[in-house]
């Protein structure tokens, strides 16, 4: 049986890419160069069409896959899981006890303890602003020592399951999704995203998928309309990214004020609740002393604060104000649906409904997106081995 | 090596049935054709001797088995935990908050979410009379749609650890404990089995395995004779499969009011403690509605009910009543045996020591009988397979 | 590819050994020969080799390990997962209720209807004195009896992942450690070891590990010195075996009352908290009793108690009294290290930190220990499969 012409397609563009992500780890989309983005964007797609054509990605005939997550998840877990089953790995959870951030040589001897034949550890640490990506910092400076003095026989790579910074494993699968939807990485550029907030009834959700998408889509030329309340402010490093990217790479990014002014022509909306930075750091001091009751009262005005603005939700109206009032939904899962889930939130039920399998298969790259960051970090010459995977033509089932 | 005979006859058997369970869920044995079930058996039986005489089952490359369970387990977590490794398959716990039965958009998207590498879903859900099943067929529905509208690129297929209504790979791994125990499908004809209650200090017990007995050895034209004190009844639906079942397949199905009525010249004895239907049903209400002073009730009245029938016990004295004196003891355990983990329960220290053995045997089909509904479910001529396995010979230890 | 030089070397070795470890527990290193010793530490020498040039281990192609832990471990859990990883073994926790010490049928069944296809349970149970290595035992009556009778087709080997009485994963890590140090098994002979207690801000650290050193290390003719303050006697039982070992293997076992005295001209260090014995065992009557007050009281008097002997701490002055100021820092770790996770611990921070990377590799053997476990009790000829392994140059990257 030949390769697929899809996968065929994404080989012979993978040929012609420069790169070598090789022992390194996949902390933040914007340390990476374009072309390892579009490295990582290619072998996924190559990846999720073997599977889906009976075709084995697996690559390691032993090696363990390590997860440590500090906040609760269903759909990152299974994710990653899925990957590492996928390319042959043993999934082995850390289960730190939750509330306890630490540090020093307490993560530096866990982080080669659990390493000795761990290929990969991804990590999950978005509760805690200024803290998820600087622990993930500590893991990966303890394993890089540990390699280079021969207490690791193979440099253990990270990957970044979420932080309080990024979230790359999810924003390139929504890069991924709007690639399929309009054709191509080039169709891309000039494109309109409007990324809003979107009215919830909870409060501390994470910030790092808008501020993920703006710092990666920016960089193909995308138009991104960011829009939020007063007050909800995104962590300001990230803006200057996307606002360097827009220059550089002839897009646009914007902050305007409304969730209609986001929509308007827009060929993407993407809404979605955040808590604002400053309440954000606020809890991260409050939960660091413990004071439970600093907590509940800000979490009291928290929800008051939101709940003035119930009406940042993405409905039929709203949508209309979209390109051709037909613009693709997006949305990491799960969301709050309006009458669904709970009674007013981020987006009307029969808009969601109508894009309800869309944000099925939006979330449907991420595995293969994980088993490609981990593959182009742990296989030293990655073309030749997918080459070599594909002429095998090993079948999943066998 | 030839193959050996076991496996060669049961071979023979298999190809000369008529069945096509590929995409298929097991959800309940009285969904399942004669001959569906019969290909469980064998091919459980197959994969049984396969794992005895060192031949490897894995059948699958890659891929993922998932458990939710909805109540604690054990037993089955390891049956399930075994027949995932025996055939290859990875496995990942969904770990759900346990007092909360989702319905609705979670469910719905959260099948999805797990299952895009996934080729099985096994789910114990025994709780709630009414839920169970229907959860599994929420799920189910969910998984079908996904499958249908390209969200997921195989159709991951379900696998009832325990519902509120049966309990199919327990009933099965007893058929073929029976089977073993008379030489043949065919012997079990006019056997007459004692499935009755059994006092026990403990309530709330599922009803699902005397469900599932009586639902699944009519079948085999046995003669079921069922004994409960006044007020033990089982959901009524059931007993009327078994009737239509002792009616189609020449056996008989009778409900007796003692358990010296039911050990009379019987085969086999299942003596096993269960709560009352009405019980269960108000039990469910209670739950679903957080009212833990009614449970507390609820639980000292049936406790205080249940000690009423105290001599509900299999001693030696009612095995004498049995056919020689002889019949075979079975219990899915862990059982409440007298003077061993509890002062008085469903059966004497004597007479579960002399079976004890056996009824870790019974036990043991368990495995195999998980591993052959996932392999009929999800190889799509297993035959050939099959076939193809025992040609390979490939050894357990490589 | 010619194999390794260091793999060719111990590959002699073992062939010249004489041991048979097939369906054998390992529960005590004092009840294995030497030669068997001597074979899992070339054996596990030989997997870390293997690991480290890129080769895989793995022996099976499907088996369950099986790990119960009663005590919390991070250290531990990874290593086993690593070792039945690296074997191609499917990992699978029993999650027993934590406080509870079942015995009798409970623990009969369980350890049957875990283990159907089962090729290794791993148990750690240390906090009990009388208790952990006799449940371990109860379990191995349980297997072997299900083995004898038909239940399990093999005979599932145990491993002990450390009991009250020994810790031989982590003594046989340590003995590589100290063979790696000084070159050979040979240059052991007539070394000094200083095996001492360690001030500690905690209590109820357990003994296994200073008494698996001493009845270890005295079999390899090395000079123990064991050094603790009054009152914290390990189990007399082991202070016999290594007295008897002393006088066989020409080596030498003495109890002085003072760090300094035992770490004079010491060629190894080995300080590290534990509890009293007579602490240990009052504790287990009260864990028994569940007497939480009781338990109050005794960690209060004990820690009391502990601080009269914080100058039991291995800092430098007490290193400069070592051979020529330079013997071996070992540790199983976590350490307390005295300003960094603790203001007083069993080791002054600038000693650690020259020897840290030291202990990380000290931990590196434990995974390659636990797998040479259990080859050599699951594989029947394990020199002509591990011949054949390196034979066939399995890459762990495909």
């Amino acid at each position: 049986m030949p390769v697929s012409l899809a996968i065929q397609a994404n080989l012979d563009l993978l040929k012609n890419l420069n790169f070598d992500m090789y022992n390194n780890d996949f902390l933040l989309t914007w340390e990476k160069s374009d072309e390892e983005i579009k490295a990582v964007a290619l072998l996924a797609e190559c990846f999720k069409e073997m599977h889906r054509t009976g075709l084995s990605c697996k690559t390691f005939e032993s090696g363990l896959a390590i997860s440590i997550f500090r906040d609760k998840s269903t759909r990152t877990r299974f994710s990653f899981a899925s990957a590492a089953n996928a390319l042959g790995l043993g999934l082995s959870d850390l289960d730190e006890e939750k509330s306890q951030v630490a540090h020093g040589e307490t993560v530096r001897e866990t982080a080669n303890m659990i390493s000795f034949l761990a290929e990969v550890i991804g990590i999950r640490d978005d509760m805690f602003l200024g803290e998820g990506n600087k622990y993930m910092r500590e893991v990966s400076a303890a394993i890089q020592e540990g390699y280079e003095k021969g207490v690791l026989p193979q440099r253990t790579c990270l990957v970044n399951l979420q932080c309080d910074i990024d979230h790359p494993t999810q924003t390139l699968s929504d890069m991924l999704q709007m690639k399929r939807h309009f054709g191509s990485f080039e169709k891309l550029q000039g494109k309109k995203i409007a990324l809003t907030w979107g009215y919830s009834p909870s409060y501390g959700k994470p910030l790092s998928v808008p501020q993920g998408i703006m710092g990666l889509m920016t960089r193909f030329g995308m138009h991104v309309a960011l829009a939020y309340p007063k007050g909800y402010d995104l962590i300001p490093e990230v803006a200057e990214v996307a606002k360097k990217n827009a220059a550089r790479y002839h897009g646009k990014f914007e902050i305007v004020d409304s969730m209609e002014a986001a929509f308007q022509d827009a060929d993407v909306v993407y809404p979605k609740s955040w808590a604002p930075y400053h309440v954000m750091q606020k809890r991260t001091d409050l939960l660091k002393k413990g004071d439970k009751d600093g907590l509940k009262v800000l979490e009291k005005e928290c929800l008051a604060n939101n709940a003035i603005y119930q009406n940042w939700e993405c409905d039929e109206a709203k949508m209309k104000r979209t390109k051709q009032g037909n613009a693709l939904y997006m949305h990491p899962l799960p969301a709050d649906i309006s009458g669904v889930n709970c009674t007013k939130g981020e987006v009307a039920k029969d808009v969601f409904e109508k894009y309800r399998i869309e944000t099925y298969c939006q979330a449907g790259f991420k595995p293969f997106v994980i088993a490609a960051m981990i593959f182009l970090s742990r296989v030293k010459d990655p073309i030749r081995k997918l080459d070599a995977m594909l002429k095998a033509e090993q079948k999943r089932i066998i």
